[in-house]
């Protein structure tokens, strides 16, 4: 795997990059294809049995973007998934889309170009299909309602939920990570600008900060609340994990997302002000875990098992835990986000939940009815924005985003 | 200079750290304390003649916050300045606030938590003094209104300004630079606690990618429109070029103000869409450089230099270059931002341009009244936010941020 930079294979000199060929530089074997180194600069591999960015090590930034689809041609916006794939597989190996500036001025750049001369960092693109793709109002736009796959639900109304409507929904996703924001800003406003006239942007979050990790020996990071959470996510490389609750399978319904995932963002402010007067060990309380070290009540490491009798009942460790769900559980990839100051000076921040899963009716949707009407912490936030998008299986080498799907 | 990570020194057990003993944890010798590492994760230090944050190696990313003044006690004002002292010492050196978690588990923990275990990724905070602080309506609520310093003016209106009032002004200002944004966004979130009831955010910025360089030998970073600006930028070792252009004198007509500076802060929207709609020529012609390898018209390397004849009379960078404004030089440190999408789908973005001189009089506002009447890149541009802030000089060991103008 090398790690070809923007720079040295381009640098807007004359020469001529085609589309197809940056896609093949982007080729690794098919086996690492969800995976990928989980530091250093390098490329994630973009083709696959899965879509990187799944069980991909979680990088540090994040830009996601929700696109709503403003044509009713299905060929066009096929079209435009193919497009994307080519540039996916360009950015995502560290090269500029397109031909870059070469040889014609008086054309606009095929790439937008703030990204040259900067390494692949570990950029994944992960592209996801809602549920209004599929059809809404009696509609069916592209052909593809009767192939709607019974997990992409609407997601109920929980208890507590105060969703803008310009924070949440959308026909596709994309959820752009990589270790310098840069790079992910730029992945994504190069995929809106290929899809000018097919999609316009919806809403888009950036996240500064992982909260979750899925490589278990290194740090786990914190949220928000200052707290370490999310600490026994599905290891990215779990298969047996990963194949029980995060990869759909075929035998769910839908053969076109055989080898995809579900995906439930969740945009969740966090009352930072109202916490931060808050005692310790009422912090403490509501996770029912350690702020120093990040131990659960009643073991020493962080790590330990987590002896649930020991925590407080309204805990949001104890009430989240697969034994506290008939095992459920769900692979995490949620960022910090801080968007400035809201009117009255208090910071809005949070954060922005991501979460891949085989099936959202028996898995977030389990999990959040719980946590929406009994977790202590929902003192101190609020769900404001929200998503579900079925995201398809990897791309295989001369196919497409949605192949399966539209094909 | 050791890396004493937050985590090894506290880790929330119990321990107890005093402020103080933190303070002094981050002294270091004052020659090195305007420059600083320019990569790693360490501390820069924080007391010495000069603030930190300026000629300091510019950090990856920002978090800018511009706060009122929400009281008329002159005595509550300084004591916060001297707790933010306290705290921007301890902080910058990888500590936590405060006590930490330590001995009392009924009482809110002095830091917010969320930077433990990360190491100080070279954390600068730079303190300024809005012209408001100095009186208005008539008003002098600190007592300071005859100290005003001649160069810290209201800045003028310039042509196709389009400033938001609550995205502009301000009585204090703190810019939070480091090389992980968790650790820029969690100094500002502690200061804003530490201030409640003395001062409550105005607005803030987030920067998720430097667009400036003061150290000539590192890469230009590129900015959204993928260019390279700011290449000729004042070094932060060059101190000649420092003290003629960028550290405030005693004879300048304000004492307290030696060895300060004056920040000028513009949010700059950049028309993204209609940008990526133009011509590589056009492009180019707008800076009088080449987008690849960042060269100017005439000239074969980014660092020659710049052949002011060859370039178009409206281009940015013959405007704005020294030779054209009678020598003239400010430090920028400007950053990339990208705040979600507007009411039209179209992206948020744009570059927060910072600048440090010794007199924005003949500085900032000399380039910029130019720049607004004849830059062809006002096609693309707006200013929509705007500040100005006298930034006293550095904090001396035992002293405090303010002491010159309050003492």
């Amino acid at each position: 795997m090398t790690e070809v930079s923007r720079r040295r294979l381009l640098g807007y000199s004359g020469a001529t990059l085609a589309a197809g060929a940056a896609a093949g530089a982007g080729l690794v074997s098919v086996a690492q294809a969800h995976e990928g180194p989980s530091s250093g600069n390098g490329p994630v591999p973009f083709f696959g049995a899965h879509q990187a960015g799944i069980a991909t090590p979680v990088q540090d930034r994040l830009h996601f973007a929700s696109f709503d689809v403003v044509t009713d041609d299905r060929d066009r916006l096929v079209r435009m998934l193919k497009e994307w794939t080519a540039a996916g597989a360009a950015l995502t190996a560290g090269h500029p889309y397109g031909s870059a500036a070469g040889g014609l001025p008086e054309s606009p750049p095929d790439d937008t170009g703030e990204a040259l001369g900067l390494p692949p960092a570990r950029l994944t693109l992960t592209v996801g299909f809602g549920p209004a793709l599929f059809g809404s109002g009696g509609k069916d736009r592209f052909g593809v309602k009767a192939r709607r796959p019974a997990p992409l639900i609407d997601l109920p109304h929980f208890p507590g939920d105060n969703l803008a409507a310009d924070r949440s929904g959308g026909d596709v996703c994309v959820q752009a990570c990589a270790d310098d924001p840069q790079v992910a800003v730029h992945a994504i406003r190069n995929l809106a600008r290929i899809g000018f006239g097919v999609v316009a942007v919806r809403w888009s979050q950036l996240g500064f900060g992982k909260t979750s990790s899925t490589t278990p020996d290194q740090q786990t990071p914190r949220n928000m609340f200052g707290f370490k959470d999310g600490t026994r996510n599905i290891p990215g490389d779990d298969h047996a994990a990963l194949d029980r609750y995060v990869w759909a399978s075929a035998k769910d319904g839908a053969a076109w997302m055989d080898g995809g995932s579900y995906l439930v963002a969740r945009r969740i402010r966090m009352h930072i002000e109202t916490w931060d007067r808050t005692s310790l060990k009422e912090q403490q309380d509501v996770f029912g875990r350690m702020k120093g070290e990040g131990n659960p009540y009643g073991a020493p490491r962080e790590h330990d098992p987590v002896p649930l009798a020991k925590l407080p009942a309204d805990s949001h460790v104890r009430l989240a835990h697969p034994d506290s769900n008939g095992g459920v559980r769900i692979l995490r990839r949620g960022y910090s986000f801080t968007d400035g100051s809201d009117g009255l000076g208090r910071l809005d921040a949070g954060l922005f939940f991501i979460a891949y899963q085989r099936d959202p009716r028996t898995q977030f949707v389990t999990l959040q009815n719980k946590l929406a009407a009994t977790d202590h912490m929902n003192e101190y936030v609020q769900h404001v924005g929200s998503g579900i998008f079925a995201c398809p299986p990897g791309v295989r080498k001369g196919g497409f985003w949605g192949e399966t799907l539209f094909s």
